[in-house]
This record gives C-alpha cells, sequence and structure tokens, in this order.
C-alpha cells in the first residue's frame, strides 16, 4: 500500500507513521511543487493521500481510496473534484496547542513577563510596589466569548475557567457541551455577546456562512480595549474592517495567527494580509503555527496511522467526514 | 481612630480604606524613610497600623490595637517588639495575580509569543508548519512541583490542572486540600518530587525550617531542563546554588519574583542578589511584582476595612495571627 505524503505538514508524521505502521506500508514524500511528472507518477500509486488540501488539478490517483486530512479544517479540499469512492478523514488534538497559545495570547495583555525582565535586568526597581508602582489588571473576572464552541472553543474555555474568566459562545447550535459556558448562543446574538466581551477567540470552520463573519458590524459593537484572536482561519475576519479598527483604536487589539495570503512554496515571502498588519503595535502575529506541537503530530499520526490500518482490514474509519457515514 | 499606612504598598490601598470606611477614621501617610521627629508623631497617635513590617527600632505607639499586613508573608515582623496587647492580621488574595504570574512564566518555555511576532512581523514564514518549521513542547503533560500548597500553592495547581499538567505538591503538614496534588508529601520527601518535575515553584512561607530549603542537594536532584520559579521569598532559595546550577547549566532556568536585596527607598539602585542573575539568559526576573494587582489591592484592602470596623465595633477579627485566637 503506498501512503503519499504531500507537504511538510503531512511529512511531519513520518516517524509516527513508520512506528505504528511498520513496513506494511510504503512511505512517499511529494511536494505540490514537485516536477509535475514525478508528481504525476506518485498519485497513479497512491492508496492513501495525507495532505490538507485535494484541489481539481491534482493529477489522477485511481488507486486512491483515502484523502486523510492531517488537520481539522477542511475549507482547502475540493470534494467535487475527489475521485469517486475516496473517502476522507479530519483530525483535531490542536486543542492543546492552541488552548496555550490563547492564554498566552490574553495573558499577555496584562502581564508583560518580556518588558518586566527588560527593565529589571538593567537594574530600574521602578516596577515594585514597594516604589510606588502601577498595579496590573487581572485576567480574572474577565470575559471571552469563543466563536465557535467544537475542541477549539472547549479547549480555551476549560483553561480560561480555571483563571476565573468568564466564558461565553457563540455556535451554530447551541447544545450541551462542557465545559458549559456562562451564554450559549447562535450566530444571530455574536453582535449582542461580542459587545460584553474582553476577548473575541474565533474558532469556527470557515465556511459559507462564517466568512466575513466577524465584521464591521461586529467589531464595531466591541469595547474599546477588547482583544480580537483568530486560530481559525483569516478570511473569517474581514481584514479591512479589522484594519480599519485597530488603525482608529476603536479595538484594543488582535492576535493573528491565521492568515489571508500565504506562501505557495519555499523562499515566497508574500505578505500574509493585504493591510499592513505587521507595522501595528496593537497587533501580535504568528504564521499560522499556535498549535503546532509535538503533542499534536504524536496524536494526530497515530490515528492516520489507525485509519489507514483499518483500510488495510475493511474496518470502519474514525472521524470520517465525507461521505458522511 | 488614626489608621497610619506606612510605606507605598499599605499606601495603594488609601482609595479603598476611604470608600469603605468613610470619615470615620483618620488615614496617615508616612514612610519609614521620614525624618523621625515626624515619624514619631504619628506613631504616637496611631491606632492602626497597616505596614508588611514591625520593627524594634519603630517609634512608640501607645495606642496601637491593631498591626494590619496588608499581605500573606509575616516574615518582616518582629512579633517580640510589638506593644503588649496589640493583633496583627495578614492578607492574602495573591492566589489570582501569581497564578498567572506563574503560568505566564511555564507558558513561555513553551510558546514564546514575543519572539515569533518579531520574526513574522519581518516577513519571516519560516515559523510556519507549511515551511518545515519544528514543532514545539506543550504544557500539556509536564509537572509542576507546588513547594508549599497554601493558597499560592493551589492557585497554581487549578489552573495548571487546566493545561493538563501533573501536580505535586510538598507541604509541611499533608492534608486534604483542593484542587488535590496528583501527589502531596511532606517536606522529607522534596527531593524526590524535585527529581520528577519539570517546574518547581516555591510557594511556601519564610520561616526557620524553610529558609535555604531549595539548596544545593534539591538542585543537583532536578532535570537538567526543568525551571524554578520563586514566587514566595528569595531566601528560600540559596542564591549560590541556584547560580552555579544556572551558570552550569545543570538547571533549565529561573523565573524570580523575591530577592535577596531590596532597596533602602527611592533611589536605591541596589541589586537584588549577590550573584550576577542579570547577566544570564535563562533567567527570568521581576521586581517582586507578581501578585501586585488592582484586583489584590481592592480585596485586600475590603478586608483590612473590615478588620478595622471590626476593632471599632469590639467584633472578633478575620485572619489574626497574632496572638492566635
Amino acid at each position: 500500500m503506498s501512503v503519499l505524503l504531500l507537504g511538510t505538514v503531512a511529512q511531519a508524521g513520518h516517524a509516527v507513521l513508520r512506528d505504528a505502521l511498520g513496513e506494511t506500508v510504503d512511505l512517499v514524500h511529494a511536494l505540490a511543487t514537485d516536477p509535475p511528472g514525478d508528481l504525476a507518477a506518485k498519485f497513479q500509486d497512491a492508496d492513501v493521500l495525507v495532505c490538507p488540501a485535494y484541489r481539481a488539478d491534482y493529477p489522477a490517483a485511481p488507486n486512491l481510496k483515502l484523502l486523510h486530512a492531517p488537520n481539522a479544517g477542511l475549507d482547502s479540499i475540493e470534494f467535487d473534484a475527489l475521485p469517486e469512492g475516496v473517502r476522507v478523514c479530519n483530525a483535531f488534538e490542536h486543542d492543546v496547542g492552541i488552548g496555550e497559545y490563547v492564554l498566552s495570547a490574553m495573558l499577555k495583555t496584562v502581564l508583560d513577563l518580556d518588558r518586566t525582565d527588560r527593565v529589571f535586568r538593567k537594574g530600574d526597581w521602578s516596577e515594585a510596589p514597594r516604589m510606588g508602582a502601577t498595579p496590573r489588571s487581572e485576567l480574572s473576572g474577565q470575559t471571552v466569548l469563543c466563536v465557535g464552541y467544537g475542541s477549539i472553543g472547549q479547549g480555551v474555555a476549560v483553561r480560561a475557567k480555571a483563571f476565573g474568566m468568564k466564558v461565553d459562545a457563540v455556535t451554530r447550535t447551541p447544545r450541551d457541551l462542557e465545559p458549559r459556558p456562562d451564554r450559549m448562543a447562535d450566530f444571530s446574538r455574536l453582535g449582542d455577546l461580542a459587545a460584553d466581551a474582553d476577548f473575541l477567540v474565533v474558532a469556527c470552520p470557515l465556511t459559507e456562512e462564517t466568512e466575513g463573519l466577524i465584521g464591521a458590524d461586529v467589531l464595531a459593537r466591541m469595547k474599546p480595549t477588547a482583544t480580537v484572536i483568530n486560530v481559525a482561519r483569516g478570511s473569517i475576519v474581514d481584514q479591512k474592517a479589522l484594519y480599519d479598527a485597530l488603525t482608529a483604536k476603536r479595538l484594543g487589539g488582535a492576535v493573528l495567527d491565521t492568515w489571508y495570503n500565504y506562501p505557495a512554496g519555499e523562499g515566497d515571502a508574500v505578505r500574509p494580509a493585504d493591510y499592513p498588519f505587521w507595522e501595528m503595535d496593537n497587533v501580535v502575529m504568528s504564521p499560522h503555527n499556535s498549535g503546532w506541537t509535538q503533542g499534536l503530530i504524536q496524536r494526530r499520526f497515530t490515528l492516520v496511522a489507525d485509519n489507514i490500518r483499518r483500510v488495510l482490514a475493511g474496518e470502519p474509519l474514525i472521524n470520517q467526514v465525507h461521505p458522511l457515514p
């Protein structure tokens, strides 16, 4: 059986797949930017494709049985272009890394350890209470609104509640989920809950319904001290509206991990947005790596390996998203 | 009734005390470095002294009924020097701020948002998974050892557990405390538990028993990747032993909020230790402000005000530590 790992994200799982599957499969590496002939030959043989994307212009893959996204988002998969009979699975497990990232980002708004260290290291005691220092604010008592309440929203909520924060959530289908938010509503109440939020965490899938969901109208209702944190997909937040709100200081800040433009490959230094967020001091930015941890790779590719074993054994797959079982 | 707020930490509570007590008391300000005559006059009148310290060389205070520490630690109070009949209370409420500080410090070891932001802001995508970036480690699954399991240790534990960390604790008297640590032991087992810790958080009072408790022997048993975090009192950790372990890279790092030397007053730029921790890149340092928050001041001085009211009303005091009621 030939398993084609397309792209660096899929290839990061090589060692976990090899450990789990032994020599029962061939693990083949490719990049979407490889010479077309090489790529076509590898697709020709592939029984399983591990890749976050599937595009109509990919080479023919007559043996393909499984497309396994090594990630959660399905927005880069052209389902209509998939060969007949191919099943699609995805993988989560990023709630740990992203939960840590979001809490780091929220803590940074009340407590800047790097800055304090720089000042005190020079021998300057001015931030000491005994020298009359101004006290900082606390995360405790502040409100975080999770837009989307799947594994990421819940991972943020578990941690935020331990800090004494209030947790609100909007979700497509409000239902009984743990931990129970203080308030849960459907997307129609997004503006109302955004008005009370100190932090708005974007943690929903990108769909037709959520594209541009955080637009000028929602941002206009937010507190001028509030922070937008986007760990989902760039275009759920309208980039012009966000840039305008940040420039006008109608919003406190933004922590952006997901973007509007991505490099096509090695050496492509494309800027991540059409507006210069990188020139702003009320923005913190990271290159879509909020969940990129060793634990993520271990957990995700253990699942991918299990699903490959299931294909071989003719067993039902875990996390099958297409066709819906 | 005259309430003497001695020092900037006590004076930070002025507005909260005024709000709570109205005009029933005089709030008088002084610094220990004031001219001796001025200070003596204010002590002469004081019914209540709000101050973290009491020293034998303080002026006579014949009317003093209550010494209220606006903090938890009692190590700066010379109890033998207190006038007959004076009661002493202290205040906690710093578990929120210190819990936030400790989690920030731990998160910083796995996720350096400031550095990532600096790199990506320049247009460098090299930390992106799609560009083959190395994944980071997670806080989840790591072990934190709380040395002391009072309000600070428990505050750290609540938060750390929400991150999926293992929590161990050593305490003078192991007993049933929430949240329940994975392992709890008395100080005799400190070395054993320190050997398993990724983070050792010093969160016990400074007493004869705990001075130098974290010495060369304990540090020698720790992992070379582990971090010592001291939010209690400097001298619970032997400074030479810590400096030597950090210099030899036998220890991963230290996050130090509490120190060995403090400035006597404004303009005194004394270095906080006898060894140059400020020259080391595996040390993060802050000037004893880990718990210094607006919420702390509100909560602590609400208690101080309540105790002053209780003195006036002849009611029992809250958090009385001397004489033990």
